[in-house]
C-alpha cells in the first residue's frame, strides 16, 4: 500500500480540515470548494503526500479509517456513532467470517461498520422496510467495496427474520420492543442481542419486553466521548461535546426462563463490569 | 453453534454474577465455590442453557463474547478496557486480513483484541521487554486459539521495529513520546498510529513529540461508559463508575512536513468531529 | 477568627484523611482510632496548626467548610450532595434574608444548606412526616447552630403547605409530583421550584405534573463532578467517581395557563442555556 | 413580592426564550425585536404574567434568579459559569455577612455571585489590572443594586492584597501560580482557597506552587452540567453540551508545612470526597 493507483478510495483533506472521500479513476477530475484536483495527479503519489487544486490549494492523500468513512457516509437519517459502533461490535462479538443480522439498514453506516468488521468471508442480513434507505445504503456499500457481504431484505421484520441460529442481532429502530419474539426466533441460544435507542422511555420499555421474552445479562449504558485541543501546552478539553446519541441495550437469549429472576438479571451496580480486579480462570 | 462441544470456550456464570471461562476438556471437572461441575455434563448442551454443581447451584452456560474474554484476561498489569478498545480498533482502521504491530504486550488483552479483529488471516506483532509479561500474553493467545495469529517479540523497541510500512501501530507504554522516530520509519506514510496514556502530563509530552516527528491529524480524546441498572420501572445510572482508564491519542503520519501547521494541525473544537452533519461526497 | 476558641466547631483531620468535625469546650477530650486529644489543648490555637493525640498522632484544626459539614453530616437517608446543592442554591435563587420552603427534611443536609444560604436574617421551613428524621435534622441543626432559622414541621404536605406566596421551594421526595397544587398553592407567582430524583421514570411523572399544573420554564438536568488526583507531573482523573446521585428539575409556576405551549415550554437543545454568548442588556 | 414596581429587575423572556433583564421605570420603554413594550404595562402586575409588545407578541414578566442573571451579565471576557460558581461558594463556604477577596475582577460575574451570598453585611474585594473591566463590573454591580457590598481595586496582585486574615479567596487569572506568597500572606491560616483555570498546565503549575507555599487539603476537579429535553414521554439528554470552562481547584494553607507529605495530602482516590457513607461525629 506505498502509493496510491486508480481503484483506491482517498481521503481528500483540505487546510479547513474538511475531509471528502474521492474513489481514484484515471482521467476523472474532483471539484472542491478550492479548486479542482485532476485525478491523475493523485494517481501513484505516496500515501500521505500533498496535492494542490489548480488554484494552488493543498490538499493531503490520506487512507481513510473506518471512522473517517462512518463520519462522512452520504446519509438520510441519524447514523450510529463510531464511539457507539466500537463498543457495540465488542458486545455482539462480531468477528472476521462470521454471519450478523441488523434492522432496519437505514442510511447504512452500521451495515458498513459490521460489513467490515465480519470481512470478505462473513455475512451481513440488513433488514428495512424503506426502498429509499436500502437504495441509498447498498450505493454507500457499493462504493467502499462491500456490497458483496451484504444482503439486503426490503422487508418488515414484524412478519420475522428469515435467519436461524444467528450469533449476533443489532435494533436501530424507534420501536425495537415490538420485536423481541421475533429476535428470540432468529437468534441463536446464548447469542447477542444490542439495540440503540435514543429516550429513556424506550430503554424502558425495551427492557420489559427483553424481560417478558426471556432474556438476561441485560446492560444498559451510554459511552460518551469528549475530545481535547491537541495542544501540548494548552491541553484542555474542547469547549462542546455531542452530550447524547442513545443509550445502548445489551443482552442475551437462554434457555431455561425459570430461574432467570436469580441469575442473568440486573447487575449489580457497576460491580464485575468492564473489567476491574477480576481473576481470570482461563482453565485448560 | 446449536450446541455446545469439546474444545469451546465457555462462559459459566452463577446466581453472584460472576464469570469463569472454561475451556470443555471431556472427562474434566471445574471446581467453583458453588460445588463442582463435571465437563461432561456441560458438553453437549445447548447455548444458554443452566447446568447446576454437585451442591445444586445453577450456572449458564453462554459462549463468551470478546468483551467478556478481554475483562476476565488473566494480567499482571493494567489493560485497555473494553470502551477503549471498541474506538481503537475503528480509529486504527484494524480490518481482517491486515497486519498491525503493538508495543508492549502486557498482559495481552490489547493482542487478543487485535488478533481477533484482523482474523485468521491477518497478523499481530508485538513487541515487549518483559519476558513475564510475554509469556502471560502467550498464554492467554494460546487459551483463546488466537496465538498463529500473533508474533510475540522480546525486544526494546528503542532500537527500532523490523517491520516498515504497516498500515497501524498501537503503543501502551509509559513513555510513547520517545518512540516517534521509531514509530515513523515502521509506519506506511498515511498510515495510522494510536496510543493510550493514563496522565495529561504524557499527554503533552505525546503532542510535541508527534508536532516534532511531523504527524499530522492528530486527536485527542476520552471514552466514559456510564451503565443504568437495567430496571424498566426504576431506570438509573448506577452509583458509581469508572472515571478514567487513559487518554487515547491518534495521528497519522505524512509526507509532507513542511506544510503541517496550516493542515493536519489541531481541529478546531469539535467542529467536523463525530458525524455531525457532514454531507458526503463519494464520488465514483 | 485568628485562634479557636470554646464552642468553635472544629475539623480534625488525621493522616488518614478522615474527617471528624468536633465543638470545642474546656475541660472535654475527643476520643479518636489514633489516641485521645484533650480539648484544652485545642482552644486558643491559630487554625490550620497541628496537634497531637496522647498517641503522638498529628492532628490538623481546620475550620470546616460548608461542603465538609454537609458531607459529614449525621444521617439514616440518603443526602443531597454539594455538587448538587451548589447549583440548586443559585437556581432557586436562595439569598440572604429570605424565606424558602422544603419537603422532606430527611436528614437535613439541604435545610442545612439552606439555613446556611439565607443567613441570620433568614428563614427555612421543613416539612416531613417521619418525626425521626425531624428528630435527627434538629439535632444537626442544632450542633451548627442553625435551628433558630429553621422551622420544622412533621406534617404531610399533601394537606398542603400553609406558607403562601413563598419566593422559592425545593423537594427532596419519592413522589414530587404527586404535590404539584399544593406546591403551586404556596409558591409566589414567578417564584422558583426544584427538585430532584434519582430514576429516570420519576422525572417523567414530574414533567407531566409540571405541565398539568401549569408550570413553565422546565428544566431537567444532572450535574457530575470528577476528581483529579493532585500530582503536578501525573495529574489525571481519579479511577472511580460517583456516576448519579440524581436528576435535577427546575420549574416556575406562571400565570396564564394559555399560552404555556408557545413561551417557556422546553428549550431547544442546549441555545441558551448556560451563558454563552449571550449579549447582556441590562437596560436602566 | 406579588407584584413588580418601579426599581425592580425583571426578566423578560419571549416566546423565543431569549431572555431579557430591564429595571423598570416609569414612563420608560424597551425595545425588543418583537416590538415595543411600555414600562407602564409591566408595573403594578402580578409576577409571572404575560404582557405583549405593540406588535402583539407575548413576554412573561419574570424575576430573575441569581443563575439568569450570571448568564445574561454584561461581559468582555470569558465568565465562570453557574454549575462552577455554585460549587465555588459552597467549597469557599461563602457565608452571609463575611468578607471575601477575589482577582480579577473580569466582567464581574463572580463578583455578582459572591456579593449576593455574603448578603446584605458582607463585603467582596475584587483586585484587576484593567480599568475598563473594573468599569464594566461596577456598571454590573450598580445595575443589580450590589455595588455598596463591593470594593473594587485596581491594583496588581503582584504587590500583594492590602487584607489580612480573609477567610476566602478566589482567583481566576491566567497565571493563579505566581501569587502564592501573596495569597498565603493575605488568607487566614485554615482559610478556603480557590482558583479556576482552563488548561491541564495551568493545574500543574498551580499544584506545584501550592506545595511550595505550604498549602494542603488539595483538591482539583472539574464540573460537568448536562441538560435533558424536558418531554415526559421522550425524555433524553440534550444532544450536545458545554464540554468544558475550567479545572477547580481548592487548598488551604496550613500552620506547619514539616507534615505536609504525611496530612493534607492528595487524596487517595476518591474515598471520603463527596459524602459517601461516612458516618459523622458531631460531638457537643
Amino acid at each position: 500500500m506505498d502509493r496510491t493507483q486508480a481503484g483506491d478510495l482517498v481521503q481528500l483533506t483540505g487546510s479547513d480540515h474538511k475531509y471528502r472521500l474521492v474513489r481514484l479513476i484515471a482521467g476523472a477530475q474532483v471539484q472542491t470548494h478550492r479548486g479542482v484536483i485532476q485525478h491523475d495527479d493523485m494517481i501513484g503519489k505516496p500515501w500521505g503526500t500533498l496535492v494542490t487544486s489548480h488554484l494552488g490549494r493543498p490538499f493531503y492523500l490520506m487512507p481513510p479509517s473506518l471512522s473517517d468513512v462512518l463520519r462522512d457516509i452520504r446519509r438520510q437519517s441519524q447514523i450510529v456513532f463510531p464511539k457507539d459502533i466500537g463498543y457495540i461490535l465488542l458486545k455482539l462479538s462480531v468477528t472476521p467470517g462470521q454471519t450478523v443480522v441488523e434492522a432496519g439498514t437505514g442510511s447504512g453506516a452500521m451495515t458498513v461498520a459490521l460489513a467490515t468488521a465480519v470481512g470478505p468471508a462473513g455475512h451481513v442480513i440488513s433488514y428495512d422496510v424503506r426502498s429509499d434507505m436500502q437504495a441509498l445504503a447498498r450505493r454507500n456499500l457499493e462504493e467502499l467495496g462491500l456490497a458483496d457481504r451484504v444482503l439486503l431484505k426490503l422487508q418488515d421484520i414484524a412478519s420475522g427474520f428469515e435467519e436461524r441460529g444467528v450469533p449476533s442481532l443489532f435494533l436501530d429502530l424507534l420501536n425495537p420492543y415490538d420485536y423481541m419474539p421475533q429476535v428470540r426466533a432468529t437468534l441463536a441460544s446464548g447469542g447477542f442481542f444490542g439495540a440503540i435507542v435514543p429516550t429513556t422511555n424506550q430503554v424502558s420499555f425495551l427492557l420489559s419486553a427483553l424481560e417478558r421474552n426471556h432474556f438476561a445479562f441485560v446492560e444498559v449504558c451510554e459511552i460518551s466521548l469528549r475530545y481535547y485541543k491537541p495542544i501540548a501546552d494548552r491541553l484542555r478539553p474542547t469547549d462542546r461535546m455531542v452530550a447524547h446519541t442513545g443509550f445502548l441495550i445489551f443482552a442475551r437469549p437462554v434457555a431455561e426462563p425459570e430461574h432467570r429472576e436469580n441469575i442473568g438479571a440486573a447487575p449489580e451496580e457497576d460491580s464485575g463490569t468492564d473489567g476491574e480486579g477480576i481473576l481470570p480462570d482461563l482453565e485448560a
